[in-house]
């Protein structure tokens, strides 16, 4: 299954080349298992969503320790139709057969506990999209409950949810709420606006 | 039904409290015609897209005319059934049955034809999702048909359509996309990024 996200970040600052062309080093261990590609808006990242969440993480993490202002903006997508499929793609995250929703939700916590610890402080936006289903607010109603008890939640805003805490957990809660929510062959993708340092009050 | 976006503006330099602040200005005369709220993150902006689009439009031309390489990302959202209906999101778009694709095709082209021209040069991402359907790769790739022959398509990417022209053009192309694919009482989303100014070779 093809799956990967249209990317890009943000620094508010004159200097914003030299902070972006700085982070872009933390994707350094994750480029033989990405394909990246890069263009006057975006960057694609190709590949399985446990590379991809790491990665974004990483990259936004160098970024918003400058203490800049920055935001990371992404378009995340898994089983689009009109997408080949690529070996590169091939993730764990998919195998079997999709458990009952309950199930799903324990999963998820399980593995957001698990995540490090990063001591960088962000906020997240996230809208997650189910295609070619009849019931598709059922699997996004279990995200948004799953993100609810995730330890990280904020607040539900109109289109999207509001997450806040360290970057670990939160990159953490992203990949699991794109994996486990959704058929594992459907058409899934999130739109997530990640910020750090911004002025404004939260 | 209810209609709006999540918004974010982006300008990439030191002083992006001012760009930000310079700009809001251009959406005065929508705001008796738009709920808008503001957080850490984003302003939540409820409104139909005869109205939402043409603000976006005067919100982004504005800072673009600064010369500051800015960014507006949106999360833009109709029909989501997990919302409640709003009077103020009362549309002309959406009345009566949906036309052929081809008919609705045409009538998009020729509302772009209209468009006013602003003198300001931008490049625009977008992915549609439209929910809720079997079959809701028809309405995406006759969208894509759609911003194919709207004169501002580039190119075609892996989870978008990038476009470039005029914010004029630009913006009535985006009303069109969000408004003519999907079924008229569907749950139709729009990730959009807009860019101007960019220091990156096109």
């Amino acid at each position: 299954m093809f799956s990967g996200a249209q990317i890009s970040l943000y620094p508010m600052t004159g200097d914003f080349v030299g902070v972006i062309m700085s982070a872009l080093g933390a994707l350094d261990p994750y480029r033989d298992r990405l394909r990246i590609e890069t263009d006057d808006i975006s960057t694609l990242l190709v590949g399985p969503p446990e590379v991809l969440f790491p990665a974004l993480r990483d990259l936004f993490t160098s970024a918003a320790r400058t203490g800049v202002h920055c935001v990371l903006s992404a378009a995340i997508s898994r089983g689009c139709p009109g997408e080949p499929d690529d070996a590169i793609c091939q993730s764990t995250h998919f195998a079997g057969t999709m458990p009952p929703l309950a199930e799903r939700q324990a999963l998820a916590l399980a593995a957001v506990e698990d995540a490090p610890k990063l001591d960088v402080f962000s906020v997240a936006q996230l809208s997650l999209y189910v295609m070619g289903e009849d019931r598709h607010m059922d699997e996004i109603y279990g995200c948004i409950d799953f993100l609810k008890s995730s330890g990280i939640f904020e607040k539900s805003k109109h289109f999207a949810t509001k997450l806040r805490g360290d970057t670990g957990a939160l990159f953490a809660t992203l990949e699991q709420a794109f994996c486990r929510f959704g058929p594992p062959g459907g058409h899934v993708t999130i739109d997530l606006t990640v910020s750090a340092n911004s002025p404004s009050p939260g």
